[in-house]
């Protein structure tokens, strides 16, 4: 029985969630479970730090070529972050998905909103709630050594982003980080399954049927 | 740590493919595995065969009585098989879909067409699809020993029943029926994640932010 590939195009997935909910170890373990999915790496302004890898775990960049990329449209999305600028490069993003490759990031709501003006029909949006507010607040703390009007300052912040969960196409609670995992790779197995993204089904059927 | 149920509607998924496919294989195996999935039962006007049970096989009805449910709208598709009508009672499907329950069912693109101009919003569909024309002619003549001029018969309408694909929202090809029940799994796992099934999201979302 020949197995024949049919041809796809990718998927951007985003994965956002109040700091502390659980999106960035989402993000990692899928990563790390699937081979056909790889992380957006990000431009950024931000200086390197020991052991970090241009082109890698980020791009960087001066402040000049940012603001070029910005002005070019060469970015999918960017921001602002503590005094340094971020931002999602549109080429190797659009090469991946051509190439049936599916990208992963995990950004807030803001840079979802780009996203979602820019690339709406590639992106699979999976917003992620923590259980409850004593959970997140309990992985804040735990985080770090903040004081207790830092941690009440991210509690606001992180109540804030949440208010964000209509805008996206799926919603998951965190109650466990393993099936979140999963959950998260059942969608991204669903999507791969999806009519709209196997371009190559027209050709598979034609040449299935001999017509 | 509270773990809170999200309310939420339940999903209407239908799975067609050409005869021997492997629709039917792939539907039993989901609802074995999965409790919160039910199969549609039918009404139909073929008589019970031995072991059948009503109300639980199909409703068993007389053409008298088909005929006033068709005409109250009370089936969500219909269809005329050999001679018999089958169709699929609207209450009980609705009943279940209200209580966040999941149903399933194997029916045909036409079936299809009339339970997405009933209920588009619950619906999933799932178009099967052979690896190969000599597959499906396999399982046509296993199944059945039928004359070569049957086989030739069936095969030219699988052809014509596979022309459907593009109606669908999902479509795997049945290389591997246990990959298969995974994949299918995978879709109705994402759309119980849909934001737009969870009605209980915004009350979840308002206590656990405390507004």
């Amino acid at each position: 029985m020949e197995k024949r590939e049919i041809k796809r195009r990718g998927i951007l997935m985003v994965l956002s969630s109040p700091s502390g909910a659980g999106k960035t170890t989402i993000t990692r373990a899928l990563v790390a479970q699937d081979k056909g999915l790889a992380m957006s790496v990000s431009a950024t302004t931000r200086p390197k730090r020991t052991g970090e890898v241009d082109g890698k775990d980020y791009y960087f960049v001066d402040q000049a070529r940012f603001d070029a990329m910005v002005k070019h449209g060469d970015l999918l999305e960017h921001a602002l972050v503590f005094g340094y600028s971020y931002g999602t490069p549109r080429a190797p993003v659009m090469q991946a998905l051509a190439n049936g490759g599916d990208i992963i990031t995990d950004i807030d709501w803001q840079g979802t909103q780009q996203l979602s003006e820019k690339a709406r029909d590639d992106l699979v949006s999976v917003f992620v709630l923590p259980p409850s507010m004593a959970a997140l607040e309990q992985r804040l703390r735990a985080r770090a050594q903040d004081s207790t009007e830092v941690v009440k300052a991210r509690m606001a912040k992180s109540s804030d982003e949440m208010s964000h969960w209509p805008e996206y196409d799926y919603v998951i609670v965190n109650n466990d980080i393993e099936d979140s995992v999963r959950r998260v790779r059942s969608i991204l197995d669903a999507e791969r399954a999806r009519r709209a993204r196997q371009i190559g089904l027209a050709e598979f059927v034609s040449r299935l049927r001999g017509v």
